[in-house]
């Protein structure tokens, strides 16, 4: 039986490699639905290749268009952030992979969790925003929620047959970005265009930025503490420019696990797929001999406070990460505009923290108004 | 339910840093019974100590010193090489310990296998010498056979959870030894005192000198050949000159999983005594901070020929690493007296090799005679 496949942003970074693996692994997979928000091009072309039985694109003025260009096809044409959540249900579906970007990712992967779907995690701030809850639904529906992310899936690799009560710290690593090794003063000046030059990874748009402003390594701590059921003093981050140690578990008695593995999403992609399988692969392999060496080094959370913001957020709970990630919405996008410096978006963050209101436990609706109320806060500090 | 442990060759490296695990956690394990080859003194300290139920030494002409020391306990005092053997069926016994030096082990260890007792298998000789012979036993018996050996447990760990069938290769590393960067020059004067000086780890005399030759390498490449189930080109050595990444495996969808940490052999030991579970220890942990990189470079065979002899001997199969083994306990001895030079132990393995009856389907008998001829042939070389 081949698994049906869902994929939500398909035409993505994440989606366009899911795609890569699908393709690779006929035998195994089918795509049964995918979506993108504004893509609409890339998504007639996906659907063309993959025969789907539903496509879907969330901005709605662009119905009109996908439709006609897919009328010869016997697939089903939606348009919505309703249908999306509605497609990820669909009785055939095995796996979701929510690769949405941003907030826009929660409210279809609560509706394929409480479906029972097989979810396959690319969109980290569906556990930024809600984990607690994401958590609790996951747990009630039975639902797995396999990581995507390349530290989430190496974390989650590394602890495949162990107890997770045993875990002592999650060694979470980070390439360090472009501007690693940038003074403050270098740091004030940079371009979105320098920072959508990362050195290792090739990703998104606003996920190059988070990574470049550290705040997308603030979100895995958020991520981890969620998925792995530790508290977030158990999460200790480490600068491994080499991007080899995807990141790594130390157990009560000291074993430190870790998965290793060359720079390419397909694999975690892939292993979320399969999982507990693990199918053969072209990907590139790491060769240890020709790295010739490894290093680790403490995060500087003067140059990125943002990661400082993270754990503050993680660490005072409630709607904090929902609150931390719609100010970094915000942020980000500026940065991108040109509408603020680079060490401004952490500005703009903290005080977006500062200033929206504090909800200990958090509902739903909760979370909806408080990452209403902090992009208005955010956007007002953006000239 | 206290583990009933025997340990063979308790005053040993393996032996003693056991005793640490099982004192550190006295309401999880009890020692049942303990044996050594001649440390009379050292055993006699130990089962004062840990008042087991059987003290054995295995050379017989020192039974009366230890009976008549141990006269006011409770215990039975055994001696000789077939009581170590029966010692290991008793009923009592949860789990024994192998970490007898050299092919001595091989024959208590069968016994435990056959009395259904679990193995901590520190004795790699065992393996080298009669590994498909083990593992059928193992199999017949449902014996579950844990590797204390650093590497074969780092890689018995990243295996946890994961089928075996989905190794690519297993990435064996190696410290190098204390002569990695000397020329084969330099190599050629070196003495025992040299050799005994380990870089990382502290082990008996004999482990050391093969440490330092890399036959303990070739070892383990045979043992991890066995334990695991793989063929020996699906192995490769990595000389790792910090010790801190134990050893690796790379599944078949390009995944590399390690176990990390300080060089430690309690940890293993420990691992091994307490699986699946894993016991809070206080065992130094490994710093990836303070220890800022890690390298990994190809093993020279041209200075360090064992490696070479040793992958010949399992290519070969058959009684060939019995043959290589006898041979280099052999040379091992002689170089340790300061009979035979450091490179010229390679020398008198490989004509041993070449001057033994090759015999392809050994039985047990066969391993035993091979062992006799070999070490005759060996010794003819030595001066």
């Amino acid at each position: 039986m081949k698994k049906q496949i869902a994929i939500l942003g398909s035409t993505g970074s994440i989606g366009t490699q899911t795609l890569d693996v699908v393709r690779a692994n006929p035998d195994r997979f089918e795509v049964y639905a995918i979506s993108a928000n504004r893509s609409v091009d890339k998504l007639i072309e996906q659907a063309r290749e993959f025969h789907p039985e539903v496509v879907c694109i969330a901005d709605e003025s662009l119905y009109d268009q996908l439709q006609s260009a897919l009328e010869d096809m016997p697939c089903k044409v939606w348009a919505g952030a309703a249908a999306i959540a509605d497609m990820v249900t669909m009785p055939s579906i095995d796996i979701v992979v929510a690769a949405m970007v941003g907030y826009a990712g929660l409210c279809p992967t609560m509706a394929a969790i409480r479906a029972g779907k097989t979810i396959a995690l690319a969109n980290k701030e569906t556990m930024v925003v809600a984990g607690e809850i994401i958590c609790d639904l996951a747990r009630q529906y039975h639902t797995p929620i396999l990581p995507v992310d390349s530290e989430h899936s190496a974390i989650f690799q590394s602890l495949v047959g162990e107890d997770c009560n045993a875990i002592d710290k999650i060694l979470l690593t980070a390439s360090g970005g472009p501007f690693r090794t940038f003074s403050l003063e270098q740091m004030q000046t940079v371009t979105a265009a320098q920072a959508l030059k990362h050195p290792n990874w090739d990703m998104g748009a606003k996920i190059t930025i988070d990574s470049a402003s550290m705040m997308n390594k603030g979100f895995e701590v958020i991520e981890a503490k969620w998925l792995f059921g530790v508290n977030y003093d158990q999460i200790e981050v480490l600068v491994h420019p080499q991007s080899i140690v995807h990141s790594a578990v130390q157990f009560k008695d000291g074993a430190i696990k870790a998965q290793l593995g060359a720079p390419d999403m397909r694999l975690p992609i892939q292993y979320a797929l399969t999982f507990p399988e693990r199918l053969p692969s072209d990907f590139p392999r790491a060769d240890l001999l020709t790295l010739k060496n490894l290093t680790f080094e403490k995060p500087d959370l003067e140059r990125f406070p943002n990661l400082r913001l993270a754990y503050e957020a993680i660490a005072r709970g409630g709607n904090m990460p929902c609150v931390l990630n719609a100010a970094n919405e915000v942020a980000n996008l500026a940065f991108r505009e040109g509408k603020c410096g680079f060490l401004e978006m952490s500005e703009i963050i903290a005080d977006t923290m500062a200033k929206t209101t504090y909800i200990q436990k958090p509902t739903y609706e909760d979370y909806v108004a408080s990452d209403k109320e902090a992009r208005q806060i955010a956007n007002l500090q953006i000239g």
